[in-house]
Protein backbone atom coordinates (compact mmCIF):
# COMPACT_ATOMS: atom_id res chain seq x y z
CA UNK A 1 0.00 0.00 0.00
CA UNK A 2 2.69 2.90 -0.98
CA UNK A 3 1.79 6.53 -1.66
CA UNK A 4 4.22 8.08 -4.11
CA UNK A 5 3.85 11.64 -4.18
CA UNK A 6 5.34 13.27 -8.15
CA UNK A 7 6.25 16.84 -8.16
CA UNK A 8 6.75 18.34 -11.78
CA UNK A 9 6.63 22.10 -13.03
CA UNK A 10 3.44 23.33 -14.29
CA UNK A 11 3.95 23.06 -18.24
CA UNK A 12 1.32 21.20 -19.94
CA UNK A 13 1.30 17.47 -18.97
CA UNK A 14 -1.74 15.65 -20.35
CA UNK A 15 -4.63 14.29 -18.55
CA UNK A 16 -2.74 11.01 -20.53
CA UNK A 17 0.83 11.37 -19.55
CA UNK A 18 -0.41 11.80 -16.17
CA UNK A 19 -2.35 8.44 -16.84
CA UNK A 20 1.02 6.97 -17.99
CA UNK A 21 2.96 8.06 -15.17
CA UNK A 22 0.13 6.23 -12.47
CA UNK A 23 0.08 2.95 -14.23
CA UNK A 24 3.66 3.26 -14.23
CA UNK A 25 4.83 3.77 -11.40
CA UNK A 26 2.16 1.36 -9.82
CA UNK A 27 3.72 -1.26 -12.47
CA UNK A 28 7.04 -0.73 -11.25
CA UNK A 29 6.12 -0.67 -7.38
CA UNK A 30 4.28 -4.26 -7.82
CA UNK A 31 7.08 -5.32 -10.08
CA UNK A 32 9.84 -4.80 -8.06
CA UNK A 33 8.43 -5.06 -4.34
CA UNK A 34 5.33 -7.52 -4.64
CA UNK A 35 3.49 -4.16 -3.80
CA UNK A 36 -0.41 -4.64 -4.62
CA UNK A 37 -1.58 -2.03 -7.42
CA UNK A 38 -5.20 -2.13 -5.51
CA UNK A 39 -3.46 0.00 -2.14
CA UNK A 40 -1.09 2.21 -4.15
CA UNK A 41 -1.94 5.34 -4.25
CA UNK A 42 0.01 8.57 -6.81
CA UNK A 43 -0.65 12.21 -6.09
CA UNK A 44 1.11 14.20 -9.25
CA UNK A 45 1.84 17.91 -8.02
CA UNK A 46 1.64 20.40 -10.93
CA UNK A 47 3.73 23.66 -9.46
CA UNK A 48 3.90 26.86 -10.80
CA UNK A 49 7.33 27.66 -12.46
CA UNK A 50 7.62 31.22 -10.64
CA UNK A 51 7.42 28.50 -7.13
CA UNK A 52 9.76 25.89 -8.31
CA UNK A 53 13.67 26.87 -7.79
CA UNK A 54 17.18 25.05 -8.87
CA UNK A 55 20.45 26.51 -8.68
CA UNK A 56 19.37 29.51 -6.36
CA UNK A 57 16.65 30.19 -8.91
CA UNK A 58 13.46 29.80 -10.04
CA UNK A 59 13.59 27.62 -12.83
CA UNK A 60 12.67 29.87 -16.15
CA UNK A 61 15.77 32.05 -14.86
CA UNK A 62 17.95 29.05 -14.64
CA UNK A 63 17.18 27.96 -17.95
CA UNK A 64 17.87 31.19 -19.47
CA UNK A 65 21.05 31.36 -17.75
CA UNK A 66 22.03 27.51 -19.31
CA UNK A 67 21.28 28.43 -22.31
CA UNK A 68 22.92 31.77 -22.52
CA UNK A 69 26.40 30.13 -21.12
CA UNK A 70 26.17 31.71 -17.87
CA UNK A 71 27.81 31.03 -15.00
CA UNK A 72 25.69 28.51 -13.16
CA UNK A 73 26.01 24.44 -13.90
CA UNK B 1 3.54 21.55 17.54
CA UNK B 2 2.09 19.09 15.40
CA UNK B 3 1.92 19.17 11.93
CA UNK B 4 -0.45 17.33 9.67
CA UNK B 5 -1.15 16.98 5.84
CA UNK B 6 -4.13 15.89 4.55
CA UNK B 7 -4.91 15.29 1.02
CA UNK B 8 -7.96 14.93 -0.58
CA UNK B 9 -9.43 15.10 -4.25
CA UNK B 10 -10.80 17.87 -5.46
CA UNK B 11 -14.43 17.27 -5.38
CA UNK B 12 -16.01 20.23 -3.79
CA UNK B 13 -15.32 19.64 -0.09
CA UNK B 14 -16.73 23.34 1.28
CA UNK B 15 -15.15 25.54 3.56
CA UNK B 16 -17.22 24.45 6.46
CA UNK B 17 -16.03 21.11 5.96
CA UNK B 18 -12.63 22.11 5.93
CA UNK B 19 -13.01 23.56 8.69
CA UNK B 20 -14.24 20.84 10.65
CA UNK B 21 -11.40 18.78 9.49
CA UNK B 22 -8.49 21.13 10.63
CA UNK B 23 -10.77 21.65 14.22
CA UNK B 24 -11.16 17.95 14.10
CA UNK B 25 -7.41 16.86 13.80
CA UNK B 26 -6.60 19.01 16.04
CA UNK B 27 -8.45 18.06 19.07
CA UNK B 28 -7.51 14.35 17.98
CA UNK B 29 -3.92 15.55 18.44
CA UNK B 30 -4.34 17.32 21.46
CA UNK B 31 -6.66 14.21 23.38
CA UNK B 32 -4.42 11.39 22.32
CA UNK B 33 -0.90 12.72 22.84
CA UNK B 34 -1.95 15.98 24.92
CA UNK B 35 -0.43 18.41 21.83
CA UNK B 36 -1.21 22.63 22.10
CA UNK B 37 -3.80 23.68 19.78
CA UNK B 38 -2.02 27.03 19.65
CA UNK B 39 0.82 25.55 17.83
CA UNK B 40 -0.63 22.44 15.74
CA UNK B 41 -1.05 22.90 11.87
CA UNK B 42 -2.93 21.76 9.41
CA UNK B 43 -2.42 22.04 5.55
CA UNK B 44 -5.48 20.55 3.45
CA UNK B 45 -4.20 20.06 0.01
CA UNK B 46 -6.77 19.01 -2.77
CA UNK B 47 -5.81 17.49 -5.75
CA UNK B 48 -7.53 17.28 -9.31
CA UNK B 49 -9.07 13.90 -10.18
CA UNK B 50 -6.75 13.83 -13.19
CA UNK B 51 -3.64 14.03 -10.67
CA UNK B 52 -4.84 10.78 -8.31
CA UNK B 53 -4.30 7.89 -8.63
CA UNK B 54 -5.02 4.55 -7.34
CA UNK B 55 -4.75 0.44 -8.33
CA UNK B 56 -2.64 1.73 -11.26
CA UNK B 57 -5.48 3.80 -12.40
CA UNK B 58 -6.69 8.41 -12.74
CA UNK B 59 -9.14 7.78 -9.70
CA UNK B 60 -12.10 8.80 -12.07
CA UNK B 61 -11.34 6.05 -14.01
CA UNK B 62 -10.73 3.67 -11.63
CA UNK B 63 -14.20 4.53 -9.82
CA UNK B 64 -15.78 3.80 -13.19
CA UNK B 65 -14.07 0.27 -13.35
CA UNK B 66 -15.19 -0.58 -9.75
CA UNK B 67 -18.76 0.27 -10.71
CA UNK B 68 -18.68 -1.88 -14.12
CA UNK B 69 -17.25 -5.18 -12.15
CA UNK B 70 -14.48 -4.56 -13.93
CA UNK B 71 -11.20 -6.74 -13.26
CA UNK B 72 -9.14 -4.35 -10.86
CA UNK B 73 -10.48 -4.61 -6.56
CA UNK C 1 -9.10 7.54 -0.81
CA UNK C 2 -7.23 10.68 1.22
CA UNK C 3 -3.84 10.24 2.68
CA UNK C 4 -2.92 12.17 5.49
CA UNK C 5 0.55 12.72 6.94
CA UNK C 6 0.98 13.72 10.48
CA UNK C 7 4.44 15.34 12.11
CA UNK C 8 5.21 14.80 15.39
CA UNK C 9 8.18 15.20 17.17
CA UNK C 10 10.01 11.78 18.70
CA UNK C 11 8.98 11.77 22.50
CA UNK C 12 7.61 7.98 23.49
CA UNK C 13 4.41 8.12 21.67
CA UNK C 14 2.93 4.36 21.82
CA UNK C 15 2.01 2.06 19.41
CA UNK C 16 -1.46 2.39 21.02
CA UNK C 17 -1.70 6.21 20.89
CA UNK C 18 -0.46 5.98 17.33
CA UNK C 19 -2.90 3.14 16.70
CA UNK C 20 -5.66 5.92 18.09
CA UNK C 21 -4.80 8.27 15.81
CA UNK C 22 -5.03 6.89 12.82
CA UNK C 23 -8.35 5.25 13.93
CA UNK C 24 -9.60 8.88 14.92
CA UNK C 25 -8.12 10.60 11.73
CA UNK C 26 -9.11 7.77 9.53
CA UNK C 27 -13.39 8.16 10.91
CA UNK C 28 -13.02 12.11 11.13
CA UNK C 29 -12.21 11.78 7.15
CA UNK C 30 -15.56 9.97 6.77
CA UNK C 31 -17.71 11.23 9.06
CA UNK C 32 -16.70 14.86 7.41
CA UNK C 33 -16.59 14.12 4.16
CA UNK C 34 -17.30 10.49 3.59
CA UNK C 35 -14.65 8.66 2.80
CA UNK C 36 -13.81 5.11 2.66
CA UNK C 37 -11.92 4.27 5.56
CA UNK C 38 -10.54 0.91 3.62
CA UNK C 39 -8.34 3.36 1.08
CA UNK C 40 -7.66 6.08 3.80
CA UNK C 41 -4.17 5.70 4.40
CA UNK C 42 -2.51 7.40 7.64
CA UNK C 43 1.41 8.46 8.06
CA UNK C 44 2.87 9.09 11.00
CA UNK C 45 6.42 10.54 11.17
CA UNK C 46 7.90 10.95 14.40
CA UNK C 47 11.04 13.77 13.89
CA UNK C 48 14.27 14.20 16.71
CA UNK C 49 13.88 17.29 18.36
CA UNK C 50 17.21 18.17 16.75
CA UNK C 51 15.41 17.89 13.56
CA UNK C 52 11.96 19.91 14.58
CA UNK C 53 12.51 23.74 14.83
CA UNK C 54 9.83 26.57 15.83
CA UNK C 55 10.31 30.11 16.59
CA UNK C 56 13.54 29.83 14.95
CA UNK C 57 15.29 27.24 17.47
CA UNK C 58 15.26 23.49 17.52
CA UNK C 59 11.98 22.51 19.85
CA UNK C 60 14.03 21.68 22.75
CA UNK C 61 15.81 25.60 23.19
CA UNK C 62 12.68 27.01 22.46
CA UNK C 63 10.75 25.19 25.16
CA UNK C 64 13.41 25.91 27.92
CA UNK C 65 13.37 29.48 26.58
CA UNK C 66 9.36 29.78 27.02
CA UNK C 67 10.22 28.21 30.35
CA UNK C 68 12.45 30.92 31.31
CA UNK C 69 10.55 33.79 30.09
CA UNK C 70 12.67 34.42 27.39
CA UNK C 71 12.05 36.89 24.54
CA UNK C 72 10.45 34.66 22.39
CA UNK C 73 6.84 33.81 22.33
CA UNK D 1 21.82 17.92 -3.38
CA UNK D 2 19.01 19.08 -1.52
CA UNK D 3 15.03 19.51 -1.34
CA UNK D 4 13.02 21.69 0.26
CA UNK D 5 9.26 22.41 0.33
CA UNK D 6 8.44 26.04 1.91
CA UNK D 7 4.44 25.53 2.45
CA UNK D 8 2.90 28.97 2.94
CA UNK D 9 -0.77 31.12 2.88
CA UNK D 10 -1.46 31.84 -0.78
CA UNK D 11 -1.62 35.75 0.07
CA UNK D 12 0.09 37.63 -2.50
CA UNK D 13 3.76 36.98 -2.86
CA UNK D 14 5.05 38.56 -5.65
CA UNK D 15 7.47 36.47 -8.30
CA UNK D 16 10.04 38.21 -6.99
CA UNK D 17 9.75 37.36 -3.05
CA UNK D 18 9.56 33.82 -4.26
CA UNK D 19 12.81 34.10 -5.92
CA UNK D 20 14.56 35.31 -3.08
CA UNK D 21 13.00 32.38 -0.92
CA UNK D 22 14.35 30.00 -3.47
CA UNK D 23 17.86 32.13 -3.52
CA UNK D 24 17.90 32.70 0.07
CA UNK D 25 17.56 28.98 1.21
CA UNK D 26 19.59 27.52 -1.25
CA UNK D 27 23.00 30.19 -0.16
CA UNK D 28 21.82 29.08 3.00
CA UNK D 29 22.26 25.75 2.58
CA UNK D 30 25.52 25.87 0.48
CA UNK D 31 26.74 28.33 3.68
CA UNK D 32 26.10 25.72 6.19
CA UNK D 33 26.24 22.57 4.65
CA UNK D 34 28.02 23.09 1.58
CA UNK D 35 25.64 21.51 -0.50
CA UNK D 36 25.81 22.71 -3.79
CA UNK D 37 23.40 25.03 -5.25
CA UNK D 38 23.32 23.62 -8.65
CA UNK D 39 21.32 20.64 -7.20
CA UNK D 40 19.39 21.94 -4.31
CA UNK D 41 15.61 22.00 -5.85
CA UNK D 42 13.22 24.34 -3.80
CA UNK D 43 9.66 24.01 -3.97
CA UNK D 44 6.96 26.43 -2.77
CA UNK D 45 3.20 25.78 -2.39
CA UNK D 46 0.93 28.29 -1.65
CA UNK D 47 -2.12 27.02 0.39
CA UNK D 48 -5.52 28.82 0.21
CA UNK D 49 -6.27 30.19 3.47
CA UNK D 50 -9.21 28.27 3.74
CA UNK D 51 -7.12 25.23 3.92
CA UNK D 52 -5.00 26.32 6.10
CA UNK D 53 -5.35 25.82 9.92
CA UNK D 54 -3.97 27.23 13.27
CA UNK D 55 -5.01 26.99 16.52
CA UNK D 56 -7.78 24.26 15.48
CA UNK D 57 -9.12 26.98 13.07
CA UNK D 58 -9.05 27.97 9.63
CA UNK D 59 -6.46 30.81 9.43
CA UNK D 60 -8.78 33.78 9.07
CA UNK D 61 -10.55 33.06 12.21
CA UNK D 62 -7.70 32.46 14.15
CA UNK D 63 -6.17 35.75 12.95
CA UNK D 64 -9.49 37.30 13.63
CA UNK D 65 -9.99 35.52 17.45
CA UNK D 66 -6.50 37.01 17.91
CA UNK D 67 -6.79 40.51 16.75
CA UNK D 68 -10.58 40.19 19.19
CA UNK D 69 -8.65 39.38 22.08
CA UNK D 70 -10.32 35.51 22.18
CA UNK D 71 -9.77 32.63 24.33
CA UNK D 72 -6.72 30.94 21.96
CA UNK D 73 -3.44 32.16 22.18
CA UNK E 1 14.09 18.48 -12.92
CA UNK E 2 11.29 16.32 -10.96
CA UNK E 3 11.28 15.39 -7.29
CA UNK E 4 9.85 12.27 -6.69
CA UNK E 5 8.91 10.77 -3.39
CA UNK E 6 8.10 7.02 -2.17
CA UNK E 7 6.61 6.06 1.14
CA UNK E 8 6.55 2.24 1.87
CA UNK E 9 6.61 0.13 4.64
CA UNK E 10 9.80 -0.58 6.13
CA UNK E 11 9.89 -4.34 5.78
CA UNK E 12 13.54 -5.39 4.55
CA UNK E 13 13.76 -3.34 0.65
CA UNK E 14 16.84 -4.41 -0.14
CA UNK E 15 19.36 -1.36 -1.64
CA UNK E 16 19.30 -3.37 -4.94
CA UNK E 17 15.40 -2.92 -4.92
CA UNK E 18 16.12 0.34 -3.98
CA UNK E 19 18.15 1.29 -6.75
CA UNK E 20 15.77 -0.47 -9.11
CA UNK E 21 12.77 2.29 -8.07
CA UNK E 22 15.26 5.03 -8.31
CA UNK E 23 16.22 3.95 -11.59
CA UNK E 24 12.66 2.91 -12.65
CA UNK E 25 10.90 5.92 -11.94
CA UNK E 26 13.57 8.11 -13.52
CA UNK E 27 13.04 6.42 -16.24
CA UNK E 28 9.27 7.14 -16.36
CA UNK E 29 9.70 10.21 -16.52
CA UNK E 30 11.98 11.13 -19.02
CA UNK E 31 10.12 8.60 -21.30
CA UNK E 32 6.58 10.33 -20.52
CA UNK E 33 7.54 13.46 -19.80
CA UNK E 34 11.23 13.79 -21.58
CA UNK E 35 11.95 14.98 -18.22
CA UNK E 36 16.57 15.18 -17.71
CA UNK E 37 17.11 12.23 -15.32
CA UNK E 38 20.17 14.41 -14.03
CA UNK E 39 18.37 16.24 -12.05
CA UNK E 40 15.50 13.95 -10.94
CA UNK E 41 15.20 13.62 -7.17
CA UNK E 42 13.78 10.75 -6.02
CA UNK E 43 13.57 9.71 -1.89
CA UNK E 44 12.27 6.91 -0.29
CA UNK E 45 10.37 6.88 2.88
CA UNK E 46 10.76 3.39 4.91
CA UNK E 47 8.39 3.71 7.32
CA UNK E 48 7.81 1.69 10.81
CA UNK E 49 4.66 -0.57 10.38
CA UNK E 50 3.19 1.08 13.77
CA UNK E 51 3.28 4.16 11.83
CA UNK E 52 1.55 2.93 8.85
CA UNK E 53 -2.38 3.29 9.01
CA UNK E 54 -4.90 1.82 6.23
CA UNK E 55 -8.67 1.48 6.62
CA UNK E 56 -8.59 2.56 10.20
CA UNK E 57 -5.94 0.40 11.22
CA UNK E 58 -2.05 0.21 11.66
CA UNK E 59 -0.93 -2.06 9.04
CA UNK E 60 -0.13 -4.95 10.57
CA UNK E 61 -3.82 -5.36 12.72
CA UNK E 62 -5.35 -4.32 9.87
CA UNK E 63 -3.64 -7.24 7.30
CA UNK E 64 -4.73 -9.73 10.11
CA UNK E 65 -7.90 -8.81 10.14
CA UNK E 66 -8.21 -9.34 6.12
CA UNK E 67 -6.59 -12.76 6.14
CA UNK E 68 -9.29 -13.56 8.95
CA UNK E 69 -11.64 -12.62 6.78
CA UNK E 70 -12.99 -9.64 9.62
CA UNK E 71 -15.33 -7.18 8.58
CA UNK E 72 -13.04 -4.59 6.70
CA UNK E 73 -12.50 -4.65 3.30
CA UNK F 1 2.89 30.45 10.05
CA UNK F 2 5.00 28.72 7.38
CA UNK F 3 6.09 25.46 7.21
CA UNK F 4 9.34 24.51 5.12
CA UNK F 5 10.24 20.55 5.41
CA UNK F 6 14.16 20.44 4.47
CA UNK F 7 15.68 17.03 3.17
CA UNK F 8 18.91 16.27 3.12
CA UNK F 9 21.20 12.99 3.15
CA UNK F 10 22.02 11.60 6.00
CA UNK F 11 25.81 12.21 5.96
CA UNK F 12 26.45 14.05 10.09
CA UNK F 13 24.91 17.59 9.90
CA UNK F 14 25.63 18.14 13.49
CA UNK F 15 22.73 19.52 15.83
CA UNK F 16 24.58 22.78 16.05
CA UNK F 17 24.27 22.86 11.89
CA UNK F 18 20.60 22.29 11.63
CA UNK F 19 19.86 24.70 14.48
CA UNK F 20 21.43 27.00 12.34
CA UNK F 21 19.45 25.98 9.51
CA UNK F 22 16.36 26.59 11.28
CA UNK F 23 17.53 29.66 12.46
CA UNK F 24 18.81 31.09 9.09
CA UNK F 25 15.35 29.91 7.16
CA UNK F 26 13.25 31.25 9.62
CA UNK F 27 14.73 34.32 9.42
CA UNK F 28 14.57 34.21 5.85
CA UNK F 29 10.86 33.84 5.56
CA UNK F 30 10.36 36.85 8.69
CA UNK F 31 12.97 38.99 6.16
CA UNK F 32 11.33 38.42 2.89
CA UNK F 33 7.21 38.00 3.32
CA UNK F 34 7.12 39.35 7.17
CA UNK F 35 6.41 35.89 8.62
CA UNK F 36 6.34 36.01 12.45
CA UNK F 37 8.97 33.17 13.70
CA UNK F 38 7.38 32.10 16.23
CA UNK F 39 4.94 29.81 14.24
CA UNK F 40 7.23 29.12 11.59
CA UNK F 41 7.89 25.25 11.93
CA UNK F 42 10.86 24.10 10.31
CA UNK F 43 11.63 19.88 10.10
CA UNK F 44 14.31 18.99 8.90
CA UNK F 45 14.56 14.98 6.95
CA UNK F 46 18.00 13.09 6.96
CA UNK F 47 17.39 10.43 4.64
CA UNK F 48 19.80 7.47 4.25
CA UNK F 49 22.10 7.65 0.95
CA UNK F 50 20.61 4.22 -0.08
CA UNK F 51 16.90 6.26 -0.20
CA UNK F 52 18.25 8.92 -2.01
CA UNK F 53 18.56 9.43 -5.97
CA UNK F 54 19.92 11.71 -8.42
CA UNK F 55 20.51 10.98 -12.10
CA UNK F 56 18.91 7.47 -11.88
CA UNK F 57 21.19 6.38 -9.40
CA UNK F 58 21.40 6.09 -5.39
CA UNK F 59 23.50 8.94 -4.69
CA UNK F 60 26.57 7.51 -3.42
CA UNK F 61 26.65 5.32 -6.98
CA UNK F 62 25.93 8.71 -8.71
CA UNK F 63 28.99 10.34 -6.69
CA UNK F 64 31.28 7.65 -7.88
CA UNK F 65 30.14 7.81 -11.49
CA UNK F 66 30.96 11.33 -11.34
CA UNK F 67 34.14 11.17 -10.21
CA UNK F 68 35.32 8.53 -12.35
CA UNK F 69 34.20 10.86 -15.43
CA UNK F 70 31.18 8.32 -15.76
CA UNK F 71 28.41 9.17 -18.92
CA UNK F 72 25.97 10.41 -15.98
CA UNK F 73 26.23 14.49 -16.15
Amino acid sequence: MPYVNIQITREGATAAQKAELIGGVTALLQRVLGKNPATTVVVIDEVDTDNWGIGGLPVLDYRAQQASGGPAR
